[in-house]
C-alpha cells in the first residue's frame, strides 16, 4: 500500500505506520533560539508569547496571517548614540554637495554643518534637519538615492565603535526576529528614520525585505527620464513615522494591528499602545539602554532616544516588558568576544 | 534503518527506497491552471512568463523575493460598469446619513444624489465625489468604516447582474492570481479605489491579504477613544492611487518594481510603464472590455474605465498584451452556466 507522506514522495506504509514516531520523538533537544539572552523575565516573555500564540489549543492562538510584529530601528535594532546614523549621513551629504552650493557657506543650518562645530551641531533642531533632508535627499530618483546610501554605508564608521553602522546591530534582537520568522511571524521595521534609507540594507542586515520596511517618507513623482520610468524624490513630507505616525504608517502599509511590538523610546509609545489595544496576549517590549560599559546608558534626559519617566510609568502600569541591556543581554554585538 | 523523509516523520527505509517514486513520476498530468481562458496569445503569454521567470536556467529567471505582481481592481478584477461600486457605496452613505444632515437637501452634490436624477448624477465630477467621500467616509475609526462597508456589501446588488458585487468577479483573473501565487509570486491589488474599502473583502474574494492592497488613501489620526487606541479617518487625501500615483503607491508600500502588471484603462498606463522599465521579461496586460453580450463593451469613449486610442497605440508599440474578453475568456463569471 502506498501512502503519501509529503510533497511528491510515496512510501510503503502497510504495517509500518507503527514504526513512524510522532514528530519530535527521538530528535535532539532543540537549541536555544535566543542564546544571547540571559534567562530572566524578558527572555521568558518572548518564549511564552511564541508558545501561546502558535499553539492552536491555546486561547491566545494567533492564525499565521495575523502574525504581524513590528520593530523600531534606532536604539531598538541598532545603535542610535551619539547621533542617528541618518543625521550623520545627511551631514556628509551637505559636505559632499557643498561645492555645488556656494551659498551654503553663509546659510544656516548648512553653515554650522560645514564648520563642524560640535556644540553648534548639537543645537540643531528637527526643522533644521528637515531642511537639510529636503535640500540634499531630493530631486534624484529612488534608485539614485539608494546608490548614494549604499556608497556611504560602505565607508562610514560609527564614531565610537569604529565599525560600519551595519555591524552595530543588537545580536539579541536579530535572534528575536529570526525566532519569530521561524514561527510564521512577519517582522516589520517601523522606523522614524527614512523608509528609503533603511530599505537599502534591511534585507541584508535584518532579513527584512523592502515591503516590510515602514518609515518616514517623502512624496515622489512619476517621470520618464532618458526613456525610463522613474520616481523622483520630492521635498514634501508624506508621513512622519514617529509617535502617532507609527500606527498610521502601520495601517497604511500593513492594514492589520501587530501582535507584538518592540521599541526603546517615547517615539514608540503609540505603537505599543496600538498593539496592546488589538486584543489579549500581545507582546510589548522596550529596550532600556542602561549599559554604559558595553554600549551607552541614557534614557530620561537624553535628546536622542528619550525614555522618559512617563514612559517607564506607563510600561509598569500596562505590563510592558522593559529589557535591561545590562542584565538581559549576554552579548550585545556579534563582533564582541 | 530509519530515514528522515520530512518534518519530523521517520520511515523504515532499508530496501524500500526503490519503492519511492521520484516526485512527479506516476502522477497525473498537471491540470490546466487557466481553464477559463481560450488558447491564444494572451493565455500563452501568461504561461510563458511563469515558465521563464521560475526557471533557474532561464536568463529571465526572477528570484522569489522579486516575484511581485500588481493588479488594478475596477474593470480588471471585477465589473466597473455602469458605475464604480464605491461610488454607489458613497451615494448610499449619503442617503443613510441624510437625516442627520438636513442641510444636504439644498447643497450640491448631495442634493443631486438625494434626488437620484440619473442624468444629473452622470454629470458629477471627481471633485464632487471627493467632497462626498470627505463628508461621509471620515470622522469614524478604521474599524467602524470596515463595518459599514461590510454591511453594505452584504445587501447591495449590482444593478445589471442582480448579484452581490463580490460575485461580479472575473473568473479568468482569479485563475491568474492563483496560478501566480502557486508559483511563488505575490499578488498585490493596486487600485484607484479606496484602500480601506477594498481591504474589507480582498482576502475572502481574491485571496489578497490587507498588506497587499494598495489604494487611494486618506490621512488618519491616532487617538484614544473609550480607552482603546484607534485610528480616525480624516478628510485629507494622502495618496490618489491612479495614473502616476500607482507607481508612487507601489514604491511606498512595496519598495520593489513589479515583474508583472495587469490593468484595463488609461489609469493603469504608468503602472505598466513602470513595470516594463524594471528589466527584460516583464509581463504587461490590459483587459479590453469588448463583450457587450456577456459583460459590457466600452473603451475609448467611456468615462468609466477609459481605454483610449492612445493607450491602444502604446500597447502595440511596447508589446503589451491586450486581453479580449470576448475571444480570450471562455467564461467570465463563476456564476455563469
Amino acid at each position: 500500500m502506498l501512502a503519501r507522506i509529503s510533497g511528491g514522495a510515496f512510501v510503503l506504509a502497510a504495517g509500518l505506520l507503527s514504526l513512524i514516531p510522532l514528530p519530535g520523538v527521538g530528535q535532539p533537544e532543540k537549541a536555544d533560539p535566543l542564546p544571547s539572552w540571559n534567562d530572566g523575565p524578558a527572555k521568558k516573555s518572548i518564549l511564552d508569547f511564541v508558545r501561546s500564540s502558535t499553539d492552536k489549543a491555546n486561547p491566545l492562538y494567533v492564525p499565521e496571517s495575523h502574525r504581524i510584529t513590528t520593530f523600531d530601528q534606532d536604539g531598538t535594532l541598532w545603535v542610535e548614540q551619539p547621533l542617528y546614523s541618518q543625521v550623520l549621513f545627511a551631514f556628509d551629504r551637505v559636505k559632499a554637495l557643498a561645492p555645488k552650493h556656494p551659498e551654503w557657506k553663509d546659510k544656516e543650518p548648512f553653515k554650522t554643518i560645514l564648520t563642524g562645530d560640535r556644540d553648534a551641531l548639537a543645537k540643531l533642531s528637527i526643522q533644521d534637519f528637515e531642511l537639510v533632508v529636503a535640500e540634499t535627499h531630493t530631486g534624484m530618483t529612488i534608485e539614485e538615492f539608494h546608490t548614494v546610501v549604499k556608497d556611504w554605508l560602505a565607508t562610514a564608521k560609527h564614531p565610537h565603535f569604529k565599525r560600519p553602522y551595519t555591524e552595530c546591530i543588537y545580536q539579541p534582537m536579530l535572534e528575536v526576529m529570526k525566532y519569530l520568522r521561524a514561527n510564521g511571524f512577519k517582522t516589520y521595521i517601523v522606523t522614524g528614520g527614512g523608509q528609503e534609507f533603511v530599505r537599502v540594507y534591511a534585507e541584508a542586515v535584518y532579513g527584512v525585505p523592502p515591503e516590510q520596511v515602514i518609515g518616514s517618507a517623502g512624496q515622489t513623482k512619476y517621470e520618464i527620464r532618458d526613456g525610463k520610468s522613474v520616481l523622483v524624490k520630492l521635498p514634501k513630507v508624506l508621513l512622519i513615522d514617529d509617535k502617532g505616525g507609527k500606527p498610521e504608517g502601520i495601517n497604511l502599509v500593513i492594514g492589520r494591528r501587530p501582535v507584538a511590538a518592540f521599541g526603546n523610546s517615547d517615539g514608540d509609545r503609540e505603537m505599543l499602545e496600538y498593539t496592546q489595544s488589538g486584543g489579549n496576549g500581545r507582546l510589548m517590549m522596550l529596550v532600556h539602554h542602561d549599559d554604559a560599559e558595553r554600549e551607552f546608558a541614557y534614557g530620561a534626559k537624553s535628546k536622542i532616544g528619550t525614555f522618559s519617566d512617563g514612559l517607564m510609568a506607563e510600561s509598569k502600569k500596562r505590563g510592558w516588558n522593559v529589557i535591561s541591556m545590562k542584565n538581559d543581554w549576554k552579548r550585545i554585538f556579534a563582533f564582541e568576544k
